[in-house]
């Protein structure tokens, strides 16, 4: 079994991004500079948004966070949103979600520069993405994509089976894996909430992607033997004993999983790293893009 | 077996149509205006062209055909997109495909205004059909998806095999049978050339929907048993004994598995016939918005 190390991956990527970062700075020129909106206090989203900043120091980007109130109006949101559009020193932003319950999440994602829009949500990008164009890809399948690349996963004519349809993670994943390239040519099943017999599907997959959100949903019993097994779930589930009164639990039991399967993502360690990394590979591109 | 008539159910729409048309009329409201830009002398884009314009007779609909030389160069192309975009007259329009060679289809498709790409074409109408936003949804698998619901298909929960990945077909049709609603929440599965054992897949399938363009390739012994077929193929089969020279095929060999499907469409007469009526729906559509 060959484990998917995202944190390993993730280092090798920004050491990667830092030493095209110091050159520019060497030849005198703009640091890419992403910029993060944060509306209210939810606990996950304060980690996450957190982790993007620091993410950015260590690569030498530089980065702005703006944190709005709770109760912070969808107009005051639209325009802090128009405001780092028109704001050249900014190259990519992303406005954490979710947002709170009275801000229509459409409208902000519209509002959003395609070009600076670093997280791929915009529908231009999203659209890019599905008709083959050049685009930014949202960060989470950028990051699976890259973490079979890295690790030499063949993919091609292989059962993909991704479970989950959503637009952030199992929608542009089936894409990416469907479309030509490599990785990619698999043959994609999109499976979800509405699917019948699931374990059916997940037991004829080559490749296991699950963004589910339930902790620990694929068994053993569920997965062929040799699959590749991606866990993109990451669930707080209430654990008195923790210090912290939580511990993170991913889609897949990982002990009986991870001896059936050829590789296989570890959680935490696995994709949520390559998220980060690949948002400032995005922010990068955008940088070279307005350059 | 139920034939799934795309020629009675286009008429249908058509019909529909006409009737909302009239009402405009009466009001003394615009009708909708389609242009349509066609490039050489592509024989089948000829035939296809030509039944556009005459679809818009027929539902009261005001129509423009703008003929260019095979030789016409990209610059002149884009000039005239320019044109339709600024024209208020024209409430949407298609760019015939394919283009000649020395001409970019990509730019072309980038500079129609998103709002009269009643094609669905554009990544911007492609992203928001794919993140569950109002678009123009392209007329071919729009059309299939509104023949299903005419017919009360149920593919709720279903296995939908889809064959070929190409931008007009098989891509959104994976992501429209797979999306929320009626027809949608099926579990799809995308195969293509890549793909290995493809009979094993389509054997599975509640549902099959060709979009391949080899004739006949789909044969009896690869379907299930009470399966629905919906053959997309349109390919011109050499044929002295014929006056034209040559007969249109599908991608099914219809004898064989319609004896076994629970419904099926011919070719001519099915898919064909609804993406007509669906690039008119679009028209009316974009009218609307514009009104």
């Amino acid at each position: 079994m060959i484990l998917l190390d995202g944190r390993k991956c993730s280092n090798e990527i920004k050491d990667e991004i830092k030493e095209q970062v110091d050159a520019l700075k060497a030849k005198g020129q703009k640091v890419p500079h992403l910029a993060a909106v944060l509306v209210g206090n939810d606990g996950a989203s304060l980690t996450y948004v957190g982790s993007k900043v620091r993410a950015c120091e260590r690569v030498g980007f530089e980065s702005t966070l703006i944190r709005l109130d709770e109760e912070t109006t969808e107009e005051v949101l639209l325009k802090t949103i128009e405001n780092l559009n028109n704001d050249d020193e900014i190259d990519g932003f992303i406005v954490q979600l979710p947002l709170p319950k009275h801000i229509d999440e459409e409208k902000v994602l519209l509002a959003v520069d395609p070009d600076k829009d670093v997280d791929g949500f915009h529908p231009t990008n999203f659209g890019r993405m599905a008709l083959d164009m050049e685009s930014f890809i949202p960060a989470t399948p950028f990051g699976i994509m890259e973490l079979l690349r890295r690790n030499e996963v063949d993919t091609q004519g292989k059962h993909t089976v991704i479970i989950g349809r959503s637009h952030i993670v199992g929608r542009p994943m089936s894409i990416l894996m469907s479309r030509k390239g490599n990785p990619g040519n698999s043959t994609v099943t999109l499976a979800h909430s509405r699917t019948q017999n699931i374990e059916e599907y997940i037991k004829s997959a080559d490749i296991v992607i699950s963004a589910l959100g339930v902790p620990e949903f694929v068994k053993a019993d569920m997965v062929k033997e040799g699959a590749v097994v991606i866990d993109v779930g990451i669930t707080r589930v209430p654990d008195e004993s923790h210090p912290k009164g939580y511990v993170i639990k991913g889609d897949v039991e990982f002990d009986g999983v991870s001896a059936k399967s050829s590789h296989i993502t570890p959680v935490p360690g696995g994709v949520g790293p390559m998220t980060i990394a690949m948002l400032l590979q995005n922010t990068l591109l955008a940088r070279a893009r307005r350059a």
